[in-house]
């Protein structure tokens, strides 16, 4: 089973990448989670897609389609999703395919304060109505006051959250497992 | 009165820029609106900000702050705020000050579809909420249909939608004018 | 397939029941759905719960709990779902099981103004992610301008609704056996 | 000053009476807050208002009229606001006039989970979009772990969450009177 991950956040010591570092170490035997990088799309504008889309865009679109879930490791700034998570659904979402299309996900996300992303993540799955994805609904992992959570080397230490996000995994895998069989 | 207007389409021919170029025709007197632009962002980084804003932040930064209200027009792109316009508010609404703090605002977008934004709008909405900006509640201008309603200049020709757009300026002015008197 | 339908609207002649009456109608072969009637709840009061529930809350949370799918159709109320339809929702949902949870579910609704309920669905699929529903994503059903849409007689004569409901009743079919295929 | 406090929770032992209960006791000097009971409220049913309002309609709805500001003490039900404040605020807000229209608010509550109710006061911040009411911004009062900061006697003991609320209310006082100011 290989999950696609897109974090949200795009700085070097992010509690999200370090999540999702987390989340790759709690994978359920047989899910493999690989990070899809971001971090070159340009800002989304139609008169460029026009043109064909960008590497790095077309990279994510087909790791996307290639891939048996996503999971998104998102902060939240300002109460919503990071631009920079919503500019690369918007780019990867366009047409003539729609490579989320009827993919499961998983959503996950951490902050220093006391909702760990979860106004985020809601906007996140009004998103995925659209997209036609089908998240996972619980366990929700909502990582609050991120700060105090991973050690000096972005290690999570906090085992509560630990086995939450395993806990996350092993049911997108099931989750995924069901769609797949009944297809 | 200085309005700072924020647009979340970069293409060209974008309706919400168009609806953004009526407001200004459009806007009651005494009150400028400009747009201020946010194409050259990059995407926000923590690590790119810590060595200081880029400069076309900077200048947004600097015209918010200036401004006596602000006008987002934004289309909708997955069912939320596009990454474009929510990238240009994370980086905006960055440390050390905050410059939409207490800014009264108004919110109008367009789509080809039946909602006009909508739930874009509720979005941002919510950002508006952290932000403690104070935005207008009505009228809400959702230019639904958007394909239909300007002209091959970029004109719009909607009579009841530049009627809805004035009214919300008229009401931007009395808002903005309130807030101003009563600080 | 069962399907326990319930209405937002206690009204007589509520263009949401009218709805759920054409749903009736145009229920593919082998679903049959049945109103689930919520007029007689009591406000909730968890005193009162503790004392067991009201009769009519229990026959609600049997036939939620029989049925193979749950169907809700929505007016909105001041950009929400209507308080009716939440007392119902709040009621049927306690411990000590919870009879929502698993279950596929479609949303529907019809309103006179030009959203056709979609404020009042989106705020109840986040109650969904509480509730381990799982709600069709597509098709989307908002029955905009509903005083033009159905006659004298209740009837829905808008032939582009009737085939949207047809399709999103065909969707929860296909939904409902891949959900019971996979269990 | 004269608020209108609604409590969506109906049990005696309600943590959000309890916290309504603290906020008279914090109330900024001349401001006076008395909850408006919802209690008697029957579901809302738009053939029975087409008869009249119900008495305790009617009363709630003279309440708020008088009230110079109103305060919401909301618990969370199934990720949104609960069925009872809602059918409260239904029946409220309908014709011929609309008694919330250009109200300032308050908005806070309780739950024992970690998020203190957020996700019901995001949905009603929704609804005052529509009522055109002017919630304050900030502090935005979340008391989680409600279970853990009440007394016996429904006292509200953690020192925080007494200096948060007196904070909102100062706000609120503040908000008011500069709406007031500037009519």
């Amino acid at each position: 089973m290989d999950v696609c991950a897109i974090c949200g956040s795009l700085r070097k010591r992010s509690f999200n990448r370090m999540a999702l570092r987390a989340a790759r170490e709690l994978a359920p035997q047989g899910m493999t989670i690989a990070e899809c990088a971001i971090r070159q799309f340009p800002l989304y504008d139609e008169d460029v897609r026009q043109l064909g889309f960008p590497g790095p865009v077309q990279d994510l679109r087909e790791r996307i389609r290639a891939a048996d879930a996503i999971l998104f490791v998102t902060p939240e700034y300002n109460y919503s999703m990071p631009g920079v998570l919503k500019n690369a659904i918007d780019w990867a979402s366009r047409p003539p395919d729609q490579p989320f299309n009827g993919k499961p996900a998983a959503i996950m996300g951490a902050s220093p304060s006391m909702f760990g992303s979860a106004r985020a993540q809601y906007h996140l799955r009004q998103s995925c109505v659209y997209l036609n994805m089908f998240p996972v609904n619980q366990p929700e992992v909502f990582i609050a006051g991120a700060d105090r959570k991973f050690d000096e080397n972005g290690n999570l230490t906090d085992e509560a959250t630990r086995k939450l996000i395993a806990r996350l995994l092993q049911e997108l895998a099931r989750w995924t497992a069901r769609l797949k069989t009944s297809e």
